[in-house]
């Protein structure tokens, strides 16, 4: 599978993967797994939207947000297998915080925007499973932050 | 052992597994782990309990929906297992997420919800590992949500 | 490594592992994880720190409280291995929460009481993917709460 081709066609490359903003690493790999940390919607190493949704964030918006979550973890994926996307066996689960108003219920759709880019590149292997909650604040004010943990081989 | 005996002597059935409410598949399995998708209170594709605790749901009736999302769960981990309960070794992990007012602090007594069913079910092997939090808002405006990682062979 | 002497070094012990505030166990093995509970940070059977950051709790006493919780986790982790540090490999994921008013920002800094002293106590083998978010509430009013994964052999 050529990933890179995959990503340009959507309009997409792979971002340069995010440094930590703090004391830990940008994923871990045991076994054949690869945990990867929470990753928020770094571009250039600036955050894509700050704020709660919808106030301060359409919906629309906070799903591209994801997106761009989904994309920097999958720049970490590369990293730790050193380019090779033919190790790359599934990803496995995702996580989805949303910084959303107490009334905000739409999650989900918000982390489509990551689960969709997933299933859009990776068809069968992309299907992961998935927990998406609303928060009340996230780092830096994100919008939203995507954890990952892929199957290597 | 048999599960659907023990459910029926605490007067439950397994439900038909939830499909995701996004793009998203109900479980992945890695190795001899099952990591299951983020279950809301579905009861026949109804939410069975709305709104925050305590303010529109009763610790007591969060707890019983906690217990709802966990028999989706285990809904879920019977379709991966074809049904052969056999195959399954132990529940390793779940997270509940609890819809709360700022100012209710009893997750872990709503989250027994999730745990008093495993351990009736299972016994040792529906001893678990939990993380239980608060958070402001969940999709659809569930009043919890639970994740589960299960080991199998 | 000596754990204890490195712990004693920063003018630190293992304190007793935490008993769960609910039905479930303190932590979980499968394979060459181990996945330990969501932990408080509990010292001698009370809550360090309670209320939000940072309206009730200082970032920096937030920090401390984080790495209260990451010392009972290794508490449990001690507990899993008999005390036998030799089999430790290393920490593969720590979940943070922070109690947060909507307007606080800096749970990296908070999760960085976990992250620094696992640092600090393993080195390379304490390197860790993180996922840490703001909350509204924890349970028992928490500051923080920490969740760890690690492999061992």
């Amino acid at each position: 599978m050529d990933l890179h081709a995959k990503l340009a066609s959507l309009g997409l490359k792979l971002p340069v993967a995010p440094k930590p903003v703090a004391a830990y690493v940008p994923a871990v790999r045991t076994g054949n797994l690869i945990v990867v940390s929470g990753q928020l919607p770094m571009v250039e190493g600036k955050l894509s939207a700050v704020g709660r949704v919808p106030s301060a964030v359409t919906p629309e918006a906070a799903q591209l947000a994801a997106r761009q979550c989904a994309l920097n973890a999958l720049a970490v994926v590369g990293d730790q297998i050193g380019g090779d996307w033919s190790r790359f066996v599934r990803v496995v689960r995702i996580g989805v915080f949303v910084a959303s108003e107490n009334d905000f219920t739409e999650q989900p759709r918000v982390a489509n925007g990551a689960s969709e880019l997933l299933g859009q590149l990776f068809g069968e292997a992309g299907r992961h499973a998935r927990a998406a909650v609303g928060v009340n604040v996230l780092p830096l004010g994100a919008v939203v932050e995507v954890e990952m943990m892929v199957e290597v081989k």
